[in-house]
Protein backbone atom coordinates (compact mmCIF):
# COMPACT_ATOMS: atom_id res chain seq x y z
CA UNK A 1 0.00 0.00 0.00
CA UNK A 2 1.45 3.24 -0.92
CA UNK A 3 1.87 6.36 1.22
CA UNK A 4 0.41 9.80 0.88
CA UNK A 5 0.89 12.82 3.26
CA UNK A 6 -1.01 12.31 6.30
CA UNK A 7 -1.32 8.73 5.27
CA UNK A 8 -0.30 4.88 6.09
CA UNK A 9 -1.38 2.16 4.36
CA UNK A 10 -4.74 3.78 3.69
CA UNK A 11 -5.24 4.98 7.12
CA UNK A 12 -5.66 8.90 7.37
CA UNK A 13 -3.42 9.30 10.30
CA UNK A 14 -5.03 12.84 11.03
CA UNK A 15 -8.78 10.95 11.54
CA UNK A 16 -6.97 8.23 13.59
CA UNK A 17 -5.54 10.94 16.03
CA UNK A 18 -8.60 13.29 16.07
CA UNK A 19 -10.77 9.49 16.77
CA UNK A 20 -8.44 8.69 19.57
CA UNK A 21 -8.38 12.36 21.15
CA UNK A 22 -12.25 11.88 21.14
CA UNK A 23 -12.22 9.12 22.86
CA UNK A 24 -9.48 9.73 25.30
CA UNK A 25 -11.83 12.68 26.45
CA UNK A 26 -15.20 10.79 25.99
CA UNK A 27 -16.38 9.08 29.58
CA UNK A 28 -18.80 6.73 27.63
CA UNK A 29 -15.62 5.53 25.67
CA UNK A 30 -15.97 2.10 26.95
CA UNK A 31 -19.27 1.41 26.36
CA UNK A 32 -19.72 1.26 22.66
CA UNK A 33 -22.64 -0.61 21.88
CA UNK A 34 -22.83 -2.80 18.86
CA UNK A 35 -25.56 -5.14 17.72
CA UNK A 36 -26.88 -7.32 14.94
CA UNK A 37 -29.87 -9.53 14.34
CA UNK A 38 -30.62 -12.70 12.57
CA UNK A 39 -33.29 -14.04 10.70
CA UNK A 40 -33.90 -17.94 10.03
CA UNK A 41 -34.61 -18.17 6.49
CA UNK A 42 -35.52 -21.81 6.59
CA UNK A 43 -34.18 -25.64 6.45
CA UNK A 44 -30.22 -24.48 7.45
CA UNK A 45 -30.11 -20.80 5.99
CA UNK A 46 -30.57 -17.30 7.85
CA UNK A 47 -30.00 -14.02 6.86
CA UNK A 48 -28.41 -11.55 9.16
CA UNK A 49 -28.33 -8.03 9.45
CA UNK A 50 -26.18 -5.16 10.98
CA UNK A 51 -26.99 -1.20 10.25
CA UNK A 52 -28.52 -1.03 6.89
CA UNK A 53 -25.42 -3.39 4.79
CA UNK A 54 -26.29 -5.85 2.81
CA UNK A 55 -27.75 -9.67 4.39
CA UNK A 56 -24.88 -11.83 5.97
CA UNK A 57 -26.31 -14.93 4.64
CA UNK A 58 -25.23 -18.26 5.80
CA UNK A 59 -25.78 -22.27 5.68
CA UNK A 60 -24.19 -25.31 6.37
CA UNK A 61 -22.49 -27.27 3.80
CA UNK A 62 -23.92 -30.28 2.06
CA UNK A 63 -22.08 -32.43 4.28
CA UNK A 64 -23.75 -31.48 7.20
CA UNK A 65 -26.81 -31.80 5.47
CA UNK A 66 -27.37 -28.08 4.59
CA UNK A 67 -27.91 -26.45 0.87
CA UNK A 68 -23.99 -25.53 0.97
CA UNK A 69 -24.97 -22.28 -0.76
CA UNK A 70 -22.73 -19.69 1.67
CA UNK A 71 -20.37 -20.07 5.09
CA UNK A 72 -21.32 -21.34 8.05
CA UNK A 73 -21.53 -19.90 11.45
CA UNK A 74 -18.17 -21.39 12.67
CA UNK A 75 -16.71 -20.10 8.96
CA UNK A 76 -17.91 -16.50 9.92
CA UNK A 77 -16.66 -16.72 13.40
CA UNK A 78 -12.88 -17.35 12.14
CA UNK A 79 -13.36 -14.59 9.83
CA UNK A 80 -14.49 -12.33 11.83
CA UNK A 81 -11.40 -12.90 13.74
CA UNK A 82 -9.33 -12.89 10.44
CA UNK A 83 -10.88 -9.25 9.65
CA UNK A 84 -10.43 -8.10 13.10
CA UNK A 85 -6.55 -9.21 12.55
CA UNK A 86 -6.38 -7.56 9.49
CA UNK A 87 -7.70 -4.20 10.64
CA UNK A 88 -5.54 -4.12 13.58
CA UNK A 89 -2.67 -4.64 11.45
CA UNK A 90 -3.65 -2.03 9.73
CA UNK A 91 -4.51 0.41 12.56
CA UNK A 92 -1.80 -0.15 15.04
CA UNK A 93 0.86 -0.39 12.32
CA UNK A 94 0.06 2.87 10.88
CA UNK A 95 0.02 4.56 13.97
CA UNK A 96 3.86 3.17 14.63
CA UNK A 97 4.81 3.84 11.23
CA UNK A 98 5.06 0.99 9.80
CA UNK A 99 4.21 0.69 6.07
CA UNK A 100 2.90 -2.18 5.39
CA UNK A 101 2.91 -4.08 1.55
CA UNK A 102 0.56 -6.84 2.19
CA UNK A 103 -1.37 -9.21 5.23
CA UNK A 104 -2.73 -12.42 5.06
CA UNK A 105 -4.19 -14.62 7.90
CA UNK A 106 -4.91 -17.98 7.73
CA UNK A 107 -6.98 -19.57 10.81
CA UNK A 108 -8.65 -23.06 11.73
CA UNK A 109 -9.84 -24.96 14.35
CA UNK A 110 -11.25 -28.21 15.39
CA UNK A 111 -14.76 -29.07 16.54
CA UNK A 112 -16.87 -32.05 18.04
CA UNK A 113 -19.92 -32.15 15.77
CA UNK A 114 -21.10 -34.98 18.15
CA UNK A 115 -21.80 -32.37 20.19
CA UNK A 116 -23.96 -29.94 18.20
CA UNK A 117 -26.00 -32.86 17.00
CA UNK A 118 -26.78 -34.19 20.86
CA UNK A 119 -24.44 -36.91 20.31
CA UNK A 120 -21.56 -36.36 22.97
CA UNK A 121 -21.27 -34.18 26.13
CA UNK A 122 -18.77 -31.51 26.44
CA UNK A 123 -17.47 -28.29 24.19
CA UNK A 124 -19.53 -27.53 20.95
CA UNK A 125 -17.53 -25.12 19.97
CA UNK A 126 -13.53 -23.95 19.53
CA UNK A 127 -11.01 -25.24 21.98
CA UNK A 128 -8.41 -23.66 20.28
CA UNK A 129 -7.76 -21.57 17.35
CA UNK A 130 -4.71 -21.03 15.19
CA UNK A 131 -3.70 -18.44 13.44
CA UNK A 132 -1.14 -17.86 11.00
CA UNK A 133 0.01 -13.81 10.31
CA UNK A 134 2.17 -13.53 6.87
CA UNK A 135 2.66 -10.35 6.75
CA UNK A 136 5.09 -8.16 3.80
CA UNK A 137 6.83 -5.21 4.84
CA UNK A 138 9.91 -3.48 4.90
CA UNK A 139 10.50 -3.27 8.84
CA UNK A 140 12.37 -5.50 11.16
CA UNK A 141 11.98 -8.43 12.59
CA UNK A 142 11.32 -6.92 16.53
CA UNK A 143 9.42 -4.08 15.09
CA UNK A 144 7.01 -6.48 13.45
CA UNK A 145 6.83 -9.12 16.11
CA UNK A 146 6.40 -6.51 18.43
CA UNK A 147 3.09 -5.03 16.07
CA UNK A 148 1.95 -8.72 15.66
CA UNK A 149 1.87 -8.94 19.79
CA UNK A 150 0.14 -5.71 19.98
CA UNK A 151 -2.61 -6.65 17.34
CA UNK A 152 -3.52 -9.69 18.57
CA UNK A 153 -3.56 -8.62 22.48
CA UNK A 154 -5.98 -5.62 21.71
CA UNK A 155 -8.03 -7.44 18.98
CA UNK A 156 -12.09 -7.23 20.17
CA UNK A 157 -12.99 -10.17 18.61
CA UNK A 158 -9.52 -12.00 19.87
CA UNK A 159 -10.44 -10.88 23.17
CA UNK A 160 -13.82 -12.00 22.70
CA UNK A 161 -12.88 -15.48 22.13
CA UNK A 162 -9.96 -15.54 24.22
CA UNK A 163 -11.85 -14.75 27.60
CA UNK A 164 -14.75 -16.02 28.99
CA UNK A 165 -18.09 -14.41 27.70
CA UNK A 166 -21.44 -13.45 29.71
CA UNK A 167 -24.13 -15.35 26.97
CA UNK A 168 -27.56 -13.57 28.48
CA UNK A 169 -29.27 -15.33 25.74
CA UNK A 170 -34.12 -15.26 26.86
CA UNK A 171 -36.74 -16.36 24.65
CA UNK A 172 -39.63 -14.60 24.37
CA UNK A 173 -42.98 -15.91 22.08
CA UNK A 174 -44.14 -14.37 19.12
CA UNK B 1 -42.24 -23.04 7.21
CA UNK B 2 -44.51 -25.91 6.19
CA UNK B 3 -43.99 -29.50 6.79
CA UNK B 4 -43.78 -32.43 4.56
CA UNK B 5 -43.43 -35.99 4.63
CA UNK B 6 -39.91 -36.58 6.63
CA UNK B 7 -39.26 -32.79 6.59
CA UNK B 8 -39.72 -30.32 9.34
CA UNK B 9 -38.33 -26.65 9.15
CA UNK B 10 -37.44 -27.34 6.05
CA UNK B 11 -35.07 -29.96 7.73
CA UNK B 12 -34.69 -33.33 6.25
CA UNK B 13 -35.17 -35.63 9.08
CA UNK B 14 -33.86 -38.76 6.87
CA UNK B 15 -30.81 -37.04 6.24
CA UNK B 16 -30.33 -35.68 9.58
CA UNK B 17 -30.72 -38.66 11.00
CA UNK B 18 -28.24 -40.78 8.69
CA UNK B 19 -25.85 -37.53 9.63
CA UNK B 20 -26.38 -38.67 13.44
CA UNK B 21 -25.56 -42.12 12.56
CA UNK B 22 -22.41 -41.52 10.38
CA UNK B 23 -21.13 -39.20 13.16
CA UNK B 24 -21.75 -41.86 15.88
CA UNK B 25 -19.80 -44.13 14.58
CA UNK B 26 -16.88 -41.84 12.83
CA UNK B 27 -13.81 -41.95 15.53
CA UNK B 28 -12.73 -38.71 13.79
CA UNK B 29 -16.41 -36.93 13.98
CA UNK B 30 -14.67 -35.16 17.15
CA UNK B 31 -12.00 -33.90 14.93
CA UNK B 32 -13.92 -31.44 12.29
CA UNK B 33 -11.71 -29.01 11.03
CA UNK B 34 -12.70 -25.72 10.11
CA UNK B 35 -11.01 -22.81 8.44
CA UNK B 36 -10.99 -19.62 7.02
CA UNK B 37 -8.58 -16.97 5.30
CA UNK B 38 -8.48 -13.47 5.60
CA UNK B 39 -6.81 -10.63 3.20
CA UNK B 40 -6.05 -7.09 3.82
CA UNK B 41 -7.34 -5.22 1.64
CA UNK B 42 -6.38 -1.98 2.48
CA UNK B 43 -7.23 0.90 5.31
CA UNK B 44 -9.50 -0.98 7.38
CA UNK B 45 -11.08 -3.32 4.72
CA UNK B 46 -10.60 -7.19 4.51
CA UNK B 47 -11.83 -9.46 2.49
CA UNK B 48 -12.24 -13.55 3.96
CA UNK B 49 -12.83 -16.43 2.66
CA UNK B 50 -14.59 -19.95 3.67
CA UNK B 51 -14.31 -22.85 0.62
CA UNK B 52 -15.66 -20.91 -2.50
CA UNK B 53 -18.41 -19.32 -0.84
CA UNK B 54 -18.32 -14.89 -2.16
CA UNK B 55 -15.36 -13.05 -0.36
CA UNK B 56 -16.86 -11.74 3.41
CA UNK B 57 -16.15 -8.00 3.31
CA UNK B 58 -15.83 -6.00 6.39
CA UNK B 59 -14.93 -2.59 6.61
CA UNK B 60 -15.22 0.04 10.21
CA UNK B 61 -18.28 2.70 10.25
CA UNK B 62 -17.17 6.09 9.32
CA UNK B 63 -17.57 7.04 13.20
CA UNK B 64 -14.59 4.98 13.74
CA UNK B 65 -12.39 6.08 10.16
CA UNK B 66 -13.33 2.98 8.03
CA UNK B 67 -15.53 3.87 4.88
CA UNK B 68 -18.69 2.10 5.78
CA UNK B 69 -19.14 -0.10 2.97
CA UNK B 70 -19.66 -3.11 5.19
CA UNK B 71 -20.31 -4.97 8.65
CA UNK B 72 -17.15 -4.50 10.90
CA UNK B 73 -15.71 -7.40 12.44
CA UNK B 74 -17.80 -7.30 16.15
CA UNK B 75 -20.96 -6.81 14.08
CA UNK B 76 -19.65 -10.36 11.97
CA UNK B 77 -19.33 -11.86 15.65
CA UNK B 78 -22.60 -11.23 16.82
CA UNK B 79 -23.83 -12.40 13.29
CA UNK B 80 -22.18 -15.49 13.35
CA UNK B 81 -23.42 -15.83 17.05
CA UNK B 82 -27.09 -15.52 15.65
CA UNK B 83 -26.90 -17.59 12.82
CA UNK B 84 -25.36 -20.29 14.46
CA UNK B 85 -28.24 -19.98 16.73
CA UNK B 86 -30.56 -19.82 14.32
CA UNK B 87 -29.71 -23.35 12.63
CA UNK B 88 -29.38 -24.74 16.07
CA UNK B 89 -33.56 -23.51 16.30
CA UNK B 90 -34.12 -25.70 13.41
CA UNK B 91 -32.31 -28.46 13.74
CA UNK B 92 -33.21 -29.20 17.34
CA UNK B 93 -36.50 -28.36 16.63
CA UNK B 94 -37.23 -30.65 13.50
CA UNK B 95 -35.27 -33.63 15.95
CA UNK B 96 -38.24 -32.64 18.67
CA UNK B 97 -40.82 -32.87 16.49
CA UNK B 98 -41.76 -28.58 16.86
CA UNK B 99 -42.62 -26.56 14.02
CA UNK B 100 -41.24 -23.71 13.73
CA UNK B 101 -43.04 -20.19 11.64
CA UNK B 102 -40.55 -17.84 12.68
CA UNK B 103 -37.06 -17.15 14.32
CA UNK B 104 -35.19 -13.82 15.21
CA UNK B 105 -32.58 -12.82 17.20
CA UNK B 106 -31.63 -9.77 18.40
CA UNK B 107 -27.97 -9.50 19.37
CA UNK B 108 -26.15 -6.89 21.18
CA UNK B 109 -22.48 -6.19 23.16
CA UNK B 110 -20.29 -3.48 24.57
CA UNK B 111 -16.61 -2.75 24.04
CA UNK B 112 -14.70 -0.76 25.22
CA UNK B 113 -12.97 0.71 22.25
CA UNK B 114 -10.30 2.68 24.15
CA UNK B 115 -8.59 -0.78 24.21
CA UNK B 116 -8.06 -1.19 20.86
CA UNK B 117 -6.84 2.25 20.32
CA UNK B 118 -4.21 1.49 22.91
CA UNK B 119 -5.81 4.89 24.83
CA UNK B 120 -6.83 1.72 27.89
CA UNK B 121 -5.34 -1.34 29.06
CA UNK B 122 -8.06 -4.21 29.61
CA UNK B 123 -10.59 -6.52 27.23
CA UNK B 124 -10.69 -5.05 24.11
CA UNK B 125 -13.72 -7.55 23.02
CA UNK B 126 -17.18 -8.64 24.53
CA UNK B 127 -17.26 -9.14 28.24
CA UNK B 128 -21.19 -9.81 27.77
CA UNK B 129 -23.59 -10.45 24.93
CA UNK B 130 -27.42 -10.25 24.91
CA UNK B 131 -29.72 -11.98 23.23
CA UNK B 132 -33.19 -12.32 22.80
CA UNK B 133 -34.85 -15.39 20.61
CA UNK B 134 -38.20 -13.99 19.05
CA UNK B 135 -40.06 -17.44 18.21
CA UNK B 136 -43.29 -18.44 16.76
CA UNK B 137 -44.24 -21.48 17.04
CA UNK B 138 -47.47 -23.74 17.92
CA UNK B 139 -45.25 -25.64 20.87
CA UNK B 140 -45.82 -25.31 24.18
CA UNK B 141 -44.12 -22.95 26.26
CA UNK B 142 -42.18 -25.47 28.51
CA UNK B 143 -41.30 -27.52 25.40
CA UNK B 144 -39.98 -24.29 23.65
CA UNK B 145 -38.03 -23.25 26.85
CA UNK B 146 -36.05 -26.58 26.79
CA UNK B 147 -35.97 -26.07 22.83
CA UNK B 148 -34.49 -22.67 23.68
CA UNK B 149 -32.07 -23.96 26.43
CA UNK B 150 -30.47 -26.97 24.35
CA UNK B 151 -29.86 -24.61 21.44
CA UNK B 152 -27.59 -22.03 23.59
CA UNK B 153 -26.16 -24.79 25.41
CA UNK B 154 -24.90 -27.12 22.31
CA UNK B 155 -24.01 -24.12 19.91
CA UNK B 156 -20.55 -24.03 18.06
CA UNK B 157 -20.59 -20.45 18.08
CA UNK B 158 -22.27 -19.61 21.66
CA UNK B 159 -19.52 -21.92 23.75
CA UNK B 160 -16.80 -20.78 22.06
CA UNK B 161 -17.60 -17.47 22.57
CA UNK B 162 -18.82 -18.71 26.22
CA UNK B 163 -15.65 -20.61 27.25
CA UNK B 164 -11.86 -19.33 27.33
CA UNK B 165 -10.23 -20.26 24.39
CA UNK B 166 -6.46 -21.15 23.30
CA UNK B 167 -5.24 -18.55 20.59
CA UNK B 168 -2.46 -19.23 18.83
CA UNK B 169 -1.27 -16.51 16.56
CA UNK B 170 2.37 -16.72 14.91
CA UNK B 171 3.62 -14.35 12.55
CA UNK B 172 5.68 -15.43 9.61
CA UNK B 173 7.46 -12.73 6.65
CA UNK B 174 6.70 -12.79 3.65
Amino acid sequence: MSTTAGTLNGVDLDTIGELAQQLAGDPEADKSVWSASTTWTGAFTSASHAHEHAPILSDEPKLLAGGGTAPNRVEYLLASLGSCLAVGYAASAAVRGIELRSVELELSGTIDLRVFLGLAEGHAGYERIEVTASVESDADDAALQALHEHVVNTSPVGNTIEHPVELQARLVRR
